[in-house]
């Protein structure tokens, strides 16, 4: 409904209000949150949107163009004026900035650097801010973190931490402050919480009050480890120290929730064998979603040569008895289901640090006792299909042995593969998810291949 | 660090210091986070473990006690008398204290009906609050919410709103408080933010500063809704509201990130053809892990009988020439391979709200031009394979051609099925996560060979 009032608000009318009354329209505008006008924005034309842009405070140009997507984004200071674009950046949180600044260099780099120059006039503290935050990485803590936060030494009174709680609700427009963090030359020695705050006296030291029992993350951490010491302890916000020690930054939860949505995406995606996409589904353009499937693909129905190769070898027994190229979907779908299941649980139990590589031996043991249970129940549903397949050549008994033993062996192998293939692949320190579904399919559809011909061979004296 | 030095501290002394000094063993605890004592609880014999709850602080006891797992819960709440029990349980937040009971009933239901009898005289407030939650089922924002909120009518002043803030952190422990809601007769109908309180005058009224333009979701909403709308917004805590409009709870960011921890690996387990497990890899025991795999892989594998009976239609073709057979994996696999890209994007952009079932249309065209790329691709491969395959009786072009025409049409079948079947599922109101990657490829592998063996067996004459 809000959206409706609003589309309603920026249609045909809005022009005419830039021109006549923009400070009615920014009261109007004000009502609504910035998510909702940055929807309505991204339809607008460029031209309109720059005049927004300009027209309207900085303050709010800023929480929307954080809204927008980051090709739009770069469009739009690319379209302004140095100076214009310099001051809205400067209204920005300090990491959202950054992650603007950083998608701009990969685009435009001399105007990111010149954006950079125009913010160091406008507010050389900001500047620096982006200058040290831009160091690290989109996807470590140090590359999350604000620098909007409560610091104060040890013999500061309780009132003083509230006054520069509220400073920075002022000045910052922080919304929330959850924690005040207590350091000692630069260190992070305790953690006073805002309940702990309101529940004191107004004149007693931090120090005394401080919980010194402190949860942190290095300024290096993946974002992973981010997200499950955060959802662990149920914070809203996690200090983030460097090597020394020394207080960089804060992490809020809002910006976890966001971590944990593109991680679970990214492990999907590489599930399936799909290369993560930064974007969207109908965002990202037809090019870049065939580059993200090609690679996988050609790689795995080369790899699957092998069971061609496979096939020919056993081609002697093939000819001599086609019953047994008859169950060679059945029988190797069953390796890739067995390996797929077992993949999917492994993979997720790394991903959320239920599973380490080093449990190998535990997991190995359970995959062998259920595998072999699934195998068995497999083995007798194969069996008595075997048994009604077949030419009048054929033994059905011979041929359902044949056919239940090799599903056994195929399901294991599927099972086997699709556990500890995942566990290997953490421990040299890549992505489990790499270990797709298709990969593991892939794989056991060889090691099947093998199995069964060998197996099944023998059993049918055509080997 | 910490635990570490917890654990020494709940070694062999444990039993002694709980005897002679639990005062002081209190202060000892209280430094350490109730994540990390639970960790070691979980370790502790049983006996110790419930000296340890009845001799400590009923909050300490409540706040460990939400830490554990759900199992060792209700093994402790049946141990302890029902007096400490409903003591322990009054000293915890409404939303935990639900789970607590929920879980309590599904194994002990007497148990947890006297329970919450003497809750009812402990605590008649919070049992009313338990009885309302409880209505709900876990997975909707009714039984995510917590009833511990600021809730003021609009003519209260921003003083009178600071002074309840202060009582709810002092009453009921509330950590952070980061709204305090407006209601006009129960009707949820504004927003104050703790910034707009601070840096307000303490006598101005809350109907003057409050925001109208609220984002609340309904009692009955999904979980997944909850999730999409705080992570769109950035917000903190988002109000629930009934059917009336009429506010009923309040859901906090921090559960939020469980949530989507929760549905990431139970939609990856799903598109892995594994029944979402409860508990995490080791926690599951044999017997749950083969029930929630054997009903997919039963029903796959007696799905692929399908794949024989259409082998078993062409075993004709298939003696007559028997290198047809030996292409039969690397076809099938290549479509289950397309298949599986196409799910795991469209499944994951369904579950983040990126694509509707509405869209299938453009998501149709999009797969159609990629896929047809990916198929070109893979049969130019497959071409090549095929060429230098066959026996002396084979023609290497025919045999070639049959290869990579029969490759490109089981790449767009597989990306087609991959794509659409899962807009399908959603489109009927179930989860497109069970049209997994195994799924997509058994049904792909019975049309692929259909299509493999009618092309193959016309181009090479043996239909």
């Amino acid at each position: 409904m809000a959206a409706m009032r609003l589309a309603n608000l920026l249609g045909p009318d809005l022009e005419d209000a830039l021109k006549t009354d923009p400070d009615a329209l920014h009261d109007a505008l004000e009502e609504f949150h910035p998510e909702d006008i940055a929807e309505i924005v991204e339809d607008l034309s460029l031209e309109l949107t720059l005049e927004l842009f300009t027209k309207l405070p900085d303050e709010f140009s800023a929480d929307v163009l954080t809204c927008l997507p980051s090709e739009l984004q770069t469009e739009i200071l690319e379209r302004l004026s140095r100076r214009d674009a310099a001051e809205i950046l400067s209204e920005m949180d300090p990491d959202d900035l950054v992650d603007v600044v950083q998608e701009l260099r990969e685009e435009d780099e001399k105007l990111a650097d010149d954006l950079l120059a125009h913010l160091e006039q406008a507010d050389p503290e900001i500047a620096e801010d982006v200058r040290e935050l831009s160091a690290y990485p989109e996807d470590v803590a140090g590359g999350l973190m604000t620098t909007d936060y409560v610091a104060l030494s040890p013999e500061r009174k309780v009132w003083q931490a509230i006054e520069e709680v509220r400073r920075l609700a002022l000045e910052d427009g922080v919304e929330t402050v959850y924690y005040v963090y207590v350091v000692y030359s630069e260190k992070l020695v305790g953690v006073v919480s805002m309940r702990d705050l309101i529940l004191s006296e107004s004149d007693q030291e931090l120090g005394d009050i401080m919980s010194e029992n402190i949860v942190s993350v290095r300024d290096t951490d993946d974002q992973e480890v981010v997200a499950h010491t955060i959802a662990k302890y149920d914070f809203m916000a996690l200090p983030v120290i460097d090597e020394q020690g020394n207080l960089r930054g804060v992490v809020t939860v809002d910006d976890v929730v966001d971590v944990v949505i593109e991680e679970a995406t990214e492990d999907a995606h590489k599930m399936g064998a799909v290369e993560a996409l930064e974007e969207g589904y109908f965002e990202t353009d037809l090019v870049q979603m065939f580059r993200s499937r090609v690679f996988w693909l050609s790689l795995l129905f080369v790899g699957g040569f092998l069971t061609t190769t496979v096939m020919e070898r056993f081609s002697g027994q093939l000819s001599a008895a086609v019953t047994l190229a008859v169950f060679v979907p059945l029988i190797i779908s069953s390796g890739g289901n067995s390996g797929s299941q077992s993949a999917a649980l492994i993979i997720r139990a790394l991903a959320v640090g239920d599973v380490e590589p080093r449990d190998w031996l535990r997991v190995l043991g359970r995959e062998v006792v259920v595998s072999l249970s699934l195998g068995l129940v497999l083995g007798v549903l194969g069996f008595a299909r075997a048994y009604f397949a077949g030419g009048p050549d054929d033994d059905p008994i011979l041929l359902g042995v044949a056919v239940s033993l090799s599903t056994v062996g195929v399901v294991m192998t599927g099972s086997l593969f699709g556990s500890l293939l995942p566990l290997g692949i953490q421990r040299v320190g890549l992505d489990p998810a790499v270990s797709s579904t298709p990969f593991i399919a892939s794989l056991v559809d060889v090691i099947g291949l093998l199995i069964y011909l060998s197996i099944a061979g023998a059993v049918l004296g055509v080997g």
